[in-house]
């Protein structure tokens, strides 16, 4: 059970925590902030907060846990900013897609990597965002993935599983560089092919054509460009070692398939189709 | 009106747009042919043709219209068996996904580009294939291209034509080499770089692992690569020049992409992801 909840940043990741924890009775009362005070009063007219103080430092007092869900990019100020204004024994965990890149923000923030801070990731969202857009199933059947370190103290990091269990998810941990790579590969790198793919053919002569005969496949295989651009702005760039790892490996493998269709080796390229297909036929069950 | 409807492939394409005339009573008779009779027999059963002949020579007998739907590989065969079995009068049409292919394989079959032959590619489907997942509204609401060249006789178009309006779907005509370029940049560099994807994250050593994390983003960008692996090895190989350009033109833009992140690079990565959300929400409405 939460006494008093403070979320820092109100939109779909956030404002749909504020919901499930209150649809599931854990939480007393939420405070929220953000940048913006408009942003801020649509969620209390919403009911997914119960006040709000635009100052990150005023809003986290007497708040045992503090959910930081800010663009990376907004990271390390919002450390900044609460670090000595935290109550005693308050446990601070935040939803930001890459992990090393906030735990060095809170290292740099803090001085050192203090125990009541848990790196957290629910690997949840939408194409949209904003607080409008949030709702209180986000997390059901979820995973949340937790990075804690060697530092990091065994009780905060119960307090934030149950957290993320009480809203629906189920929570795994591991470490903040295998969290990074694991990411980078189901995530970041498509939402990197989707942007680019878009892009490529919205810079062709024929734009409007080639997208008035663009199908269902299409539209599916690009939904993730319509993602907030800010945001994966800020990923790709948080995320950047472990991305570029991987955008290369991707290459490797598109010119390997690209050769064969350059000179025609037809079973080559259904090796490679055949393969792809188990794979995705076997997780996507 | 078509007396007798004969359907050389009866799959997902082949047996939609038998079921799509049957439902509009466009049709009085539907003959199928394909390589399996066991496919044709359940195709009997399911009410999707009156009865088939595995011998394409055969099935073509007597019909006024015939619609090739086998994947682009088989269709020179299928060309070379049927040019001489064909009714006084009749049209040929085909379903193919790439038509400078198919227009050539017909050339090569028949001596020259018979006036008879109406080259067309209906832009739908599933990831799904079989005469089991077809379904008569497919092509409602869906286009079709028709790539008819000057030999092609007028009024066969306008027989191919009325046939797909019966099912449903919108007729467009565009040039054989327009046609494959703006398929390659709508569906069959998406297609190959979606299976590029699976396959590249699937030889990982944490593959279970990066699958099992793997949310709902990334489950609609790899959707299609469920897809048939021998249709889409004979769609990457038949419409091999104008895709090998499409994917130049791509990896530029990925390139250039990759190196705005590796240089952190915040204002251009963050004007492509812009551009591209701007256009994906402009066509997707």
């Amino acid at each position: 059970m939460i006494e008093r909840l403070c979320i820092i940043g109100v939109g779909l990741i956030g404002g749909s925590l504020a919901r499930a924890l209150r649809e599931a009775a854990y939480v007393k009362e939420i405070v929220g902030s953000s940048r913006s005070a408009e942003n801020l009063q649509r969620a209390v007219d919403l009911g997914v907060i119960d006040r709000y103080d635009t100052a990150p430092s005023r809003a986290v007092e007497g708040a045992d846990l503090v959910f930081v869900s800010v663009p990376l990019g907004a990271m390390a100020t919002v450390f900044a900013s609460i670090k000595d204004a935290l109550a005693e024994g308050a446990v601070v965990t935040d939803g930001g897609s890459a992990k090393a890149s906030v735990v060095e923000d809170v290292k740099k923030a803090v001085g050192r990597l203090p125990a009541w801070f848990v790196a957290g990731h629910p690997i949840a969202g939408t194409e949209q965002s904003g607080v409008e857009a949030s709702f209180p199933d986000l997390y059901k059947g979820r995973r949340v993935i937790l990075t804690p370190s060697v530092e990091t103290d065994v009780e905060a990091v119960k307090k934030v599983r149950a957290m993320w269990e009480a809203a629906g998810a189920s929570v795994n941990e591991m470490d903040v560089a295998h969290h990074d790579e694991v990411l980078a590969a189901t995530s970041h790198l498509p939402h990197m092919l989707a942007f680019a793919l878009v892009e490529s053919l919205a810079r062709m002569s024929e734009q409007r054509e080639i997208f008035e005969y663009a199908a269902g496949g299409f539209r599916d295989f690009t939904r993730i460009a319509s993602s907030d651009p800010v945001m994966w702005r800020d990923i790709c760039l948080a995320n950047r070692d472990a991305l570029l790892v991987m955008v290369e490996r991707f290459k490797n493998d598109l010119d390997d398939l690209t050769a064969a269709i350059r000179i025609q080796d037809a079973h080559k390229v259904l090796e490679i189709f055949q393969d792809a297909k188990a794979a995705r036929d076997a997780f996507a069950g």
